[in-house]
């Protein structure tokens, strides 16, 4: 359903009301569809991750990025396109001491600004699109990743946390597209 | 397990292409779900119509606007609301003789940029959470409209026409969050 081909104009921005309320509607759904929490986790975060193959496109043509040389270059984007494309940048802290995983902070989430989980949903990973987001693009950079929310202020957290671990380069590259 | 209250402040902004991904992503959900496009076409209008009952609340605060004296002035507000949140605001043409009906015309639609619709889903109103919108909205000031769209890009159409009837004002407010 989706049109193919890059556009390199200035972006559109949105009001980030507007599209919290666009995607808890997405939640909402999914939450009336699934069975149970974990499912909708899972979908949520795959639902990220074909975003994040679009998405990549979009942000390799509008900053003309190339290879990252490292993890921290990789971080460094990571920031980058959460300003691009929400409007603010994480701090990158916590590094492991082999220089393989870090942390996203986020003191703001613009998705779940105006959330609040009912008990039945605890264990809910509202904003589980983000990491879906960040493994799918960074796939199809050849980076394989994982990636998961430590802490959440919908949890009670004092701050957001995203936890991003590198997994392995990957050699043999699949076109955009596929599965 | 949304959070009551206003916000005054400025609003963030966030990138059209991912409010554009995240919003296919809600439309592709209810895709799968439903039996039939006519029920994806009024489960759109419907979540559509819930977010315009929470966004009036931000526009009133944001604007300061206050009742509108007739029709030709909604049209106005309902013009500066696409401009609001969508960051482009559309023609208001074809008034009807007794001006209780027109039309808002969009070159663009960033809902739709990157779609293209198969076969199978000709009938899908792909956009019909904007309908529902204005007419949550509107609902929640007493104007109770019908809305539908004309013309569609996404079927062929030279540009995006959706049409505003107005019905009644509404005498007993029903307050926001009932039903």
């Amino acid at each position: 359903m989706s049109k193919a081909g890059g556009r390199i104009t200035d972006p559109k921005k949105v009001n980030g009301e507007l599209f919290s309320l666009s995607y808890g509607a997405l939640v909402v759904q999914m939450i009336n569809d699934y069975e149970n929490v974990e499912d909708v986790n899972k979908q949520l975060d795959k639902v990220g991750y074909n975003m994040g193959v679009r998405l990549i496109e979009d942000f390799l043509s509008r900053t003309g990025t190339g290879r990252c040389y490292d993890f921290r270059e990789t971080a460094e984007k990571i920031q980058a396109g959460f300003r691009m494309y929400l409007g603010f940048a994480p701090n990158v802290v916590n590094w492991s001491p082999s220089g393989d995983e870090f942390s996203l902070i986020m003191d703001q989430n613009p998705l779940s600004e105006f959330v609040e989980l009912p008990d039945s949903l605890t264990s809910l990973k509202y904003s589980a699109i983000i990491c879906g987001v960040i493994r799918g693009a960074l796939e199809m950079v050849q980076i394989e990743v994982s990636c998961w929310f430590v802490q959440d202020q919908l949890r009670g957290d004092s701050v957001n946390e995203i936890r991003v671990k590198f997994l392995k380069r990957i050699e043999d590259a699949i076109p955009a597209g596929e599965d």
